[in-house]
């Protein structure tokens, strides 16, 4: 097996992405892939096992370099409000701008392989470990409720996010997005009720 | 085909949640579905046109017998608040006591078949409508922020719920999910942001 690195494996990467957004993980056959990444079939399985490797490979790879660039500006950006503004623009904004990608993680990721699921899930969580850290950071600053559960608000930050994703996919990504992140940040960390002015 | 109602057809929406729970949507064959219900294969037929009409029926059938009750909870309490409380209940309450369901719901359900994300559009879209009814009134009766976007907090209010159940599926169900009402409740309505004593 071929490292995971390099042109043809990126290439690769980056036609999968079409290719399922296109025509769904089921009918993406592996030779539409290499056809439309312009390599030759074999060339596939010199970097990955199966379909399904190339699905988790194309949502690690992706969300590794988002998770990575998030966590610099997240760390460039000093308060905890902010932080947490960052993250929220960062996620919406990542998938504004490639709604392609957006299919794949909103629909097409959404399945229960239980090879997919574990794929993913160490990336899946190192995302969630970031949204923790902004949560504990801002607890421990008093900026936060002190009683606030973590966890719970990893489900509100995460949920809200990936939920305004899925609709905006199921609108046919009609709308901008990364316009709801001003919202959803007043949402989460106001909450729903009346303040006094 | 015969009317969805009746005892074989409960038979067979039950016996379907227990076999795509257990083995997958991938893998559960009609001829299985109809085994657990104890009928002949013809006899889905009867009733169902497809295996993808199964799952949408289990979806619409379970479903919407849970937005009737809920809607019924609700319009029986009467602080807008305390709605919001029997709405988070009654969707984790409900997912709770039937692991097998959850399983349907959180995993199986999750796939890009148009012909099911369709199926399921209508009686979605009626939840969706039951959680803007208590947020628009929330607004109306200056309970809830003058400024809420409604779009925005039923985002908020149903991905949370929608995660937390996800969650606690991944986790196979090991914790008491609908302990989690309470803390969801109090972050959707007050957010994280310390508020004065």
């Amino acid at each position: 097996m071929a490292k995971k690195t390099g042109e043809k494996y990126q290439a690769i990467i980056d036609a999968a992405v079409r290719i399922i957004s296109r025509h769904g993980y089921h009918n993406a056959r592996v030779s539409l892939i290499a056809r439309e990444a312009n390599v030759a079939d074999g060339t596939i399985y010199l970097y990955f096992t199966s379909k399904d490797d190339i699905l988790i490979s194309v949502f690690n790879e992706k969300m590794g370099q988002f998770i990575e660039s998030c966590r610099r500006q997240i760390h460039q950006t000093a308060a905890v409000e902010e932080k947490l503004r960052v993250l929220l623009e960062a996620h919406l904004g990542q998938l504004a701008r490639d709604p392609e990608m957006a299919v794949v993680t909103q629909i097409e990721l959404r399945q229960s392989n239980p090879v997919v699921s574990q794929g993913i899930g160490e990336v899946l969580k190192s995302y969630f470990h970031l949204i923790d850290e902004i949560v504990s950071e801002g607890v421990e600053q008093g900026v936060f409720h002190p009683r606030t559960d973590v966890r719970i608000a990893r489900q509100v930050i995460f949920g809200t996010l990936d939920q305004a994703a899925t609709a905006w996919v199921m609108k046919k990504c009609k709308y901008d997005l990364t316009a709801q992140a001003g919202p959803i940040h007043d949402a989460i960390l106001h909450g729903l009720k009346r303040r006094p002015e």
